[in-house]
């Protein structure tokens, strides 16, 4: 709560003459806007202020604290041990929370896990396990509580009751073209996260065609902004920087990456998937207090692996929340699309490059993903490649797959993926996966 | 009107990206903004996006356009002759309309006047008007347009029919920290000057601590950036830089400055007053087409006061208009303030500042002003200084005279004016009055 009455023109004044508010002053600002005090034009002017002068750490801290605080933040002491969960930035074909929470849950972490939906060309954690039929990702906090004790992990959509305030400020952003500031991103990122009742968190901030962040540069900024709040809260905070110029894995699409996440809980994941995961899953159980480096950490998200733990922990979690878990244990019981085609390679040689912005945009347009907030996605379109960065192709030879239950979608979706792929004659190196780590000492090249 | 649709978020992302807005584009926003189809929030983050990145002059004038056709414009070509105004960016003990207008009137240049209130440190026209018993300046825009026909000249308010976007505009800037912006002030100016339906316009840019703008650097932009638009929409446009680090004149106060207006008609008026009133009227004689040089329009602007001309059509406005010439006559015949007190020289030597902003928020605490847009001001409150810059005064003789019909205010007004003199051993040259002239051919020093 903040300790006085300010004048809210002064405080943007401040703003825009470049000068740094107190945590006081962001407190009024935020608390009175919350309460329908401060108009929103008074607020997107501030906005639009902090977005073209920046906000500095202590402001970006303060900002996180006041909408964190605007809603309910959960107390999970009830449950025993160091309670540790994910976020990422989001990018196409990312479903390593899908993985990853189950291997940390089943070595004993407890994961809390709050997640979103997609928007434009990335998918969100909550449509993708809401593909398997009665997967309820809608509960109230009560139930979220029941379901991680029992369970040790729990995933479950934002409710009305967290951050309301950063609901309100995202919503007003998002028409003021006050989205892409690195501190109002990690203080929105930071105020949910934090709600969740979390000890320590791991950030997964992608860079790339497919990725919100185009360079890494720009994903280091806000790494070390993410960062920056974690700490200032008291929460261990890791960051990786995470390559996302072609999509991860093969499978984009809600069901699909579903599909993908199983065949990773049971082995059979593709590489730069696993790897992704790995580090991250290591991580959080380094974080959480059951081995004292990544190095074992990630042995033992390997063990979780192979001695089926991850999996059964999966499978445990969806009956616990509805969902048929019989699709996932034999694919070919799940209801695929309609119709199917594929997409040839134009050319011999070595694919350079596949821009996943396009894929992610394809996938969309067979009914994937949402142009607008209130679309009814389709769960079982989506895209499968069946090349990626550094394969040699032949002309002719089958490069992806569509999948949809609407064919008219076909062709603004073929004309994505032609835009897609770059094939070159010279061989190719794959991705380095993972560049950079971020933590409290500052920024490490892997 | 715009030709075409546009996404207004892309619109404020391309002025945030400091990218330049075509006029088609500007025409849009201000448009849908006065029809409500643009929300505040979203104009506000328009205006803190140009207020940080500034607008160039091409949009600058765009801006004036689309505010200008939001509302009537005046079509005064029934009126024989060219139509000249003058507009002040406002200073304290700016008096200069209430005497150049019946001037120019009386040489045979038609001068439609719209003028407006004070507000903080600066008096308005319209007050100093109103404090004469009678006098009226609500009227219709055919009302306006008859007193023109008759005398020549015309001083009224401010009606809703001219350039409403405009208005909507300024209440906005308002609240959100958005006022200081050149090309915002010039284009909300130059917006209002134009409905007016003039052929030419002569401008007094002020600088120095009475004025808005406090340097001669900002007022010079200023004027660079009000004849622009002048130019751009083909009105010989002059303006000039003139000194506001001290009151224009000895009077501050509404009734007082009419006192003194009356005295400069005929020819008692101060030095400084009447300086600066003989080369913006003898500009305007100039651009009325009366004759071929500013010298020549300063000889006869000179004559007119001498042969009564232009106290005489002054008397003959305020007739039509409804305001009692008898005090105009004979000042003793007003009713005054029921109390005064005298304001002295704690030191000997000479006046080197006298702080006009001190001064004009004296006399507002006196009654003279408003703090708040509704308060009621008692007309004949105010100051009168008995020195200014330069002059040799005593210890204990009278620097200034406060004026006022609430004794409970004269404490706060001492507090003012005891900020407001300096005085020191030395002797003091007196202030150059006119630094600059601006126009279509650039900055000239005087």
């Amino acid at each position: 709560m903040s300790s006085k009455e300010y004048n809210i023109v002064s405080l943007i004044r401040k703003k825009r003459d470049t000068q740094q508010l107190n945590r006081d002053e962001i407190s009024y600002l935020i608390e009175e806007y919350t309460k329908d005090e401060v108009p929103d034009y008074q607020m997107s002017a501030f906005l639009m202020a902090s977005y073209l002068n920046g906000l500095d750490e202590d402001e970006a801290s303060a900002l996180t604290h006041s909408m964190l605080h605007s809603g309910r933040v959960l107390d999970l002491s009830d449950i025993p041990g160091k309670k540790v969960d994910k976020h990422s930035t989001g990018g196409v074909g990312d479903k390593l929370s899908l993985i990853l929470a189950p291997i940390v849950a089943s070595c004993g972490v407890p994961v809390p896990m709050i997640s979103g939906r997609g928007l434009g060309h990335t998918g969100g954690t909550l449509d993708k396990m809401e593909s398997v039929p009665g997967f309820n990702v809608d509960m109230t906090l009560e139930r979220y509580q029941q379901i991680l004790a029992k369970c040790n992990m729990v995933m479950a959509g934002q409710t009305e009751e967290v951050a309301p305030a950063d609901k309100r400020l995202y919503a007003l952003r998002d028409v003021t073209a006050t989205v892409e500031s690195i501190p109002l991103i990690a203080g929105s990122i930071m105020s949910k996260k934090l709600a969740e009742g979390i000890d320590a968190l791991v950030l997964d901030v992608k860079f790339g065609s497919g990725a919100f962040m185009k360079t890494r540069e720009e994903a280091e900024e806000l790494a070390e902004a993410l960062v920056a709040i974690g700490e200032d809260f008291g929460k261990e905070t890791v960051a990786y920087l995470t390559n996302m110029n072609q999509p991860l894995g093969y499978k984009i699409g809600n069901w699909l990456e579903m599909e993908e996440s199983m065949d990773g809980l049971q082995g059979k994941g593709p590489d730069d998937v696993m790897e992704v995961t790995h580090m991250l899953a290591g991580t959080m159980i380094m974080l959480g207090g059951k081995v004292s480096s990544v190095k074992e950490g990630i042995k033992m998200s390997h063990q979780a692996i192979e001695n089926g733990q991850a999996f059964e922990k999966w499978l445990e979690l969806t009956e616990e929340q509805g969902g048929d878990t019989s699709v996932l244990k034999d694919f070919s019981a799940y209801d695929h699309t309609e119709y199917s085609f594929e997409f040839s390679a134009p050319q011999s040689g070595y694919i350079s490059e596949i821009d996943a912005y396009s894929i992610g945009m394809g996938s969309l347009e067979l009914g994937a993903g949402r142009k607008k907030k209130d679309d009814i996605i389709d769960p079982a379109a989506g895209i499968e490649l069946k090349k990626k960065i550094g394969d040699q192709v032949k002309k002719g030879e089958t490069l992806a797959v569509g999948f949809t239950n609407n064919k008219q979608l076909t062709e603004t979706a073929i004309n994505k993926l032609e835009n897609a792929f770059t094939i070159r004659e010279q061989s190719v190196e794959k991705l380095k996966m993972i560049t950079h780590r971020v933590d409290k000492n500052g920024v490490h090249e892997m």
